[in-house]
């Protein structure tokens, strides 16, 4: 069979088998999650068998150290996974939950009911469990997924897909509700993208290649889970203690997630006590900076701190997803909010400041998914934020902005409870 | 300047001024809104003139008497657009509503804040008071608008779009915030769809070569106002006289409307009762009905009616908009549910009965932007629900789906508020 009937005919298998999903009952659901978790733990050793395969393959390939790290699956990341699954299950089920509802004056009653979206497509890269993660939350939604994860894993998501949807079968889940793609070839992905008429939304999560490609030649909605330039504005009002753990927090704890920070901007007033203070904690902890010309200047009058970089036009706007961090003293918020507005993306930034006003004025004023006053932006999570669960961040402004959980992955339609009324 | 650069200029002074928009006072906008009423009424002559333009090109053109109708402005129809714009400004603003917070376990507090979705493309056909509908609903929301109405109406809809984005302009709304793209060629369009970093989402309002044309070529979010192939299901404890008023009105109403019924379904055992009853009403009003072979034979067995057209495979899923009707004897809810599933654009469906089950049932499994028990589909609109204006009704199952009032026009964004929480 050629790629196109293939992938045709998987997502027309997705179709049909959304729409009985949708009705299912939250028991049904749960039943298949937890035995999706038993089958993960009991066929441990099978998973490890095909992921070897992938870890051979990417010796060859000579990826790098963290591409393999991220690649492979231990006793642990296993039962990571089916850990995730059983979390998945506690959840409450978002579909049939009467979102709002209101009595019009002609005595329609009106609720808007959640619903699930019908098929999701994922494409995704290298981490095997983001097979098991995605699994779970469309299913929990009520939504089919077509699953396509990257050649590099191939052997691992192979196997994981097909014991978690031979598990959700068993207990009554249609066939076809978890459905995964086996082929390598990127043409696979350039048909997926094509078929609107079978899939309603695609979410992609990977490098910004992938994204590109996907937005580029999808004809169906896209929810892109895109690059954070995330800020930390010290104002001048900043409770500086506080300030320096959250700044350390925001750019060390896990440098390489959209969510951390890449530039910190400080207030003039306070930089000369601020940033001597601040900079070493960063240089213990192996952050390279770069500097504007007054951080510069600052640093070297106050004689504690080791020489650092100048920062170019191209750091003020950069993600760099490690260890290095431009920083920037501005006159006030409004240079503060401008330059967020000029070089940020719009995904997590934050004001550390004791005063109300300007900390009004950040939270309304900076257009990001998600925006902080006296907190690390790495805060920017679902489970942080007590949405159980994410399937990811989301920078598209439609739909879902910020981290996705179930309630992201649902719709709603009218329902309309009548008495015989008439459009007069 | 060719078309790429003018399109793209005009994106880019939207992209700006939506982010000054976003944080305009309610004041402000609804100051604008009120002038640009005033504005409209008071400059009637000059539109009626620029109309004038339209109307002569229309009939060089020969285009239908219909579409003549709908391109003529008249001092009524001026008025409309008026009182409409006033109507807006009399709308909750709800940029900044808080929809929902909570505290997280760490203490910290998190909103999810309504903000504007940024800048919206209106991409729309022949009648000029689009132009005016779609302008007020984008400011009242904080979103810049790019309108491209069609050649048919380009003298009128510029006309219109000059004199609000003036009046706009005078009490402070930021220039480029009501941006008109006055370019009839076509490849305006194909540049317009390609700018996803000035525009953050597209709706198209007109016939399906339209929305297809938006759809395959436009790498920004789309959401489709798209064709009502809508069902009412007459279930065997339906009130026939209840069912006889919603059949009619959901038919003869306003026959060209997407919410209209296109096919009517009823229950084996009332068939024979209620369609020697309703389908004289529908004959007297100048409906054709095409009947599947039970209905007809029912009808011949009656008398009462003169002999109907045999509904063809075509007929099942036609949108006629348009004094016609399919009609089919269905043996129970299972197989009008079905129908609608095979048949049905997902659009209005609605049931009559007496039955709570059988009504719940429907209202759950008829998976369409609005169901109804009891009420004819005409009824699906934002006026009616009460959203207080419409941008249209969405068909697209991601951000929203039905009718699209204010709130429909916004994202949210996540506010947190914290003492110093860090990432564990």
């Amino acid at each position: 069979m050629n790629i196109k009937n293939y992938v045709t005919q998987k997502a027309q298998e997705a179709k049909k088998a959304s729409k009985r999903l949708a009705l299912l009952s939250t028991e049904i659901k749960n039943k298949a999650l937890n035995l999706m978790a038993d089958a993960l733990e009991r066929q441990q050793a099978a998973l490890i068998q095909a992921n070897t395969k992938d870890l051979a393959e990417a010796k060859r390939q000579k990826l790098s150290s963290s591409m393999v790290d991220r690649l492979t699956l231990s006793p642990q990341r296993i039962h990571e996974m089916a850990a995730g699954l059983r979390a998945v299950a506690a959840l409450t089920d978002p579909v049939g939950e009467i979102v709002k509802n209101w009595v019009r004056p002609n005595g329609m009653k009106i609720e808007r009911m959640r619903v699930p979206i019908g098929v999701i497509g994922i494409i995704y890269e290298s981490r095997p469990n983001v097979t098991a993660d995605t699994a779970s939350l469309c299913l929990k939604s009520g939504n089919a997924v077509i699953l396509r994860g990257g050649s590099e894993a191939i052997h691992s998501n192979t196997a994981i897909a097909d014991l978690l949807s031979r598990a959700a079968q068993s207990v009554g889940v249609p066939a076809g509700s978890i459905t995964f793609i086996d082929l390598t070839d990127r043409r696979a992905v350039m048909e997926l993208l094509k078929l609107d008429q079978y899939i309603d939304l695609i979410i992609p999560r990977g490098g910004e290649g992938l994204i590109k490609t996907v937005l580029q030649n999808s004809k169906i909605p896209v929810i892109k889970h895109d690059k954070g330039v995330c800020h930390t504005y010290v104002d001048e009002s900043a409770d500086l203690a506080m300030a320096d753990a959250i700044c350390f927090n925001a750019k060390v704890q896990r440098p390489a997630t959209c969510n951390a920070m890449e530039t910190l901007l400080v207030h003039e007033k306070i930089a000369a006590e601020f940033l001597p203070r601040m900079v070493p904690h960063f240089q213990e902890a192996g952050v390279e900076i770069r500097g504007c010309e007054k951080t510069r200047a600052i640093l070297r009058r106050s004689g504690l701190v080791k020489r650092i970089k100048a920062a170019h036009a191209a750091d003020w706007g950069a993600e760099y997803l490690d260890k290095v961090l431009a920083m920037k003293v501005v006159k006030n918020i409004d240079e503060a909010i401008a330059h967020i507005a000029r070089y940020g993306s719009q995904h997590s930034d934050a004001i550390v400041t004791e005063n109300r006003e300007r900390a009004r004025r950040f939270l309304r004023e900076v257009d990001s998914c998600a925006v902080f006053v006296n907190a690390s932006t790495r805060l920017n999570d679902g489970y942080q934020f007590g949405l159980g669960a994410e399937i990811g961040i989301s920078t598209t402004k439609i739909h879902a902005r910020g981290p996705m959980g179930l309630e992201e992955l649902t719709s709603t339609k009218f329902v309309v409870h009548g008495s015989g009324q008439l459009r007069e």
